[in-house]
């Protein structure tokens, strides 16, 4: 068990109607607001309305960036940084998913430099400074509401990079689970993909870790095998919508990862396909999830399946390690491809094995090998997961 | 589920030799800090030393009060307010448990007034502010370390009464679970009865909980079932004790009575025990909280009783609701009075019926009846829960 500080500053306000609260956070940060979002679905959904009213009531000056996208690029970060830059912006505010919010933190860092924002990803330069973010949020997905993460993409260089600083956590996050009634099946699906691969990625590193911690992951992994089935069904369950979307910022908001040393394989593997490909990266997560299981699987790793198995998925103990071991991959298979109902391989995508060399060369680029989680894996190993992805 | 603002900015320094990132986490509240702590213990394990140390070489002048009692009394506090305000002092450092910590949190609101502390508790007089608090923790049991709340004693009126307030919550905590090796086994287990409850008060209301904050209350449960014992049989077992200091922390932070509007029974009750009688806090909930329980099964309470029993203890699930229940308290009992070795009885203490009908009578007169979490609880139903206790 490795030494920690803790320290998640974040205020969540959670619930129904707690956006009426947003004007009072943002005034915290003096008088001009850049407002962040995607496409036309918070216009769609009112929230667009609510939100602008409220930074009026404020009496603040709104400024705004629509249309960042999913998977979202560096050319949003750098329109936002302009404005800004040119305006004396006080605090950004996201109005979105992790898309969205990712890139508000961006724009928040990239405003209080002079230097074009790709070199905090492309050339690795450190963040000391970032506006205030506040973000509502729209989706029960990649945590970025609690969390100290950011992940851009450069079409350009077919690069999509992941940075994290503390300066970029947001102050305040508002969740009201009624704002993702709207959220289709799909995207219902691939998130709760994505908030699993979240747990899964420190859950089975095999480094030990602090018991308290394993029960936690374990009841945050029930949560959304509960959950998510019934948010599909009925997307307007406030119980299902709540529990998914506490869930995913409690996945990756430090708290489980204190006091383990962990390397993330599933979420680089990932950030190749979708840079690559702009596929969704909870669909890419739940394709590339059961074959990294699989591929380390082996006598040595077999225990913490078996932990996995017993604990979350309520396989009778009294079966071999293994043979629960792979029972677990089997269930969260058809979990993930049957009951959420997301495609299964690359192939479905149109994706093909050209390109798997180069996606697992950009990996092990920037970083020591052997990457080390259930089992050491090496370039080979990469491209052998991909594969199995086919 | 109701809504709620998750706000928990305490920062916390988990491990091993953490204590050396004391001086500079107090540097940023002045150069005067008041050292709180209680009897010899923190002397006699080096602590006291190291702090000490870490104050000069951060170049801080070193005010101190020794002396807090367990069921920290008003006196203290008195004397520590007439410290900080004839020396301006800019930070309350508590070194040991709940008590040393409660203390320190109400000295540092003392300090920012000029009437009698008292008051805040006697006459509800609210906290508007206080000096920053830091801990360095020692035992692993209240919880104080992490939450908002301060319980103080006053042996004239004997009365003992909870104050909450965001402005004592703790700045920084030091957890290092080598500290807590020296913690006798009557205080370990004493500690662990103290956790339990916490979550008990929280987990038993009936009103329905968030599935995912379930959970992580029956890891919680399960942890200190886990580790208590371990921690007896070898004081030294740091993974034992830091599960057991990590529970304490988040049993009682606020998270997982986020989004539940609880009524807390066993603690009121403890709380007019020990002012009557000055018993050790947890051994005074490990008496009550198998008597609350069992005063409060019947045919409409049960299914809760069956959820704890079938996910932390590992009962048969195939079991009736009833048989579930009942065996969860007798399971429950088994361990505090038998694995842990406390005493059973408030007779084994010297303690009769003849305050009863006043500590109840206490308890009343403060709150809306009926007291309502398992069932609804009145006057008569409290002195029937302390009278199975004899």
């Amino acid at each position: 068990m490795d030494n920690f500080i803790y320290d998640i500053p974040v205020r969540v306000y959670f619930g129904k109607g707690q956006v009426e609260n947003l004007g009072e956070e943002l005034k915290k940060y003096g008088n001009k607001v850049l407002l962040t979002y995607g496409g036309g679905s918070v216009k769609r959904n009112g929230l667009y309305d609510v939100v602008v009213s409220e930074i009026e009531a404020a009496d603040m000056e709104l400024f705004e960036l629509s249309g960042v996208d999913p998977n979202p690029k560096i050319d949003s970060v750098r329109d936002g940084q302009k404005i800004c830059r040119e305006n004396g912006i006080g605090v950004v505010l996201a109005v979105g998913g992790g898309s969205v919010i990712d890139c508000a933190k961006m724009i928040a860092a990239a405003a209080c430099v002079d230097f074009d924002p790709w070199d905090f990803l492309g050339k690795n330069v450190s963040i000391e400074k970032a506006l205030p973010v506040v973000s509502v949020l729209t989706i029960a997905a990649t945590g970025s509401e609690m969390d100290n993460c950011a992940v851009i993409s450069n079409p350009e260089t077919k690069d999509k990079i992941a940075v994290s600083s503390s300066h970029i956590v947001p102050k305040a996050s508002f969740l009201d689970p009624i704002y993702t009634y709207t959220v289709s099946s799909y995207q219902t699906a691939c998130g709760a993909a994505d908030i699993l691969s979240h747990v899964f990625e420190i859950y089975f590193a095999l480094e030990k870790s602090i018991y308290m911690i394993d029960c936690f992951m374990e009841g945050l992994m029930k949560t959304v095998i509960k959950y998510a089935p019934i948010a599909i069904k009925e997307p307007d369950n406030y119980e299902a919508r709540a529990n998914l979307m506490w869930a995913s910022s409690w996945a990756i908001n430090g708290f489980i990862e204190y006091g383990k040393n962990v390397t993330w394989i599933c979420h680089p593997l990932e950030h190749e396909l979708s840079a690559m490909y702009d596929i969704t990266h909870g669909l890419g997560l739940a394709i590339l999830t059961p074959r990294w299981m699989k591929y380390c699987l082996d006598e040595s790793t077999a225990a913490r399946y078996y932990q996995f198995g017993i604990n979350v998925l309520d396989i009778d103990k009294s079966l071999a390690p293994m043979a629960v071991a792979e029972k677990s991959i089997e269930i969260l298979s058809d979990f993930l491809f049957n009951t959420l109902g997301l495609n299964s391989t690359l192939s479905e995508l149109g994706i093909d094995d050209k390109n798997i060399s180069i996606m697992a060369a950009k990996i092990c680029s920037r970083r020591t090998l052997p990457m080390q989680s259930l089992k050491p894996l090496e370039l080979e190993d990469i491209e052998n997961i991909y594969k199995m992805c086919l």
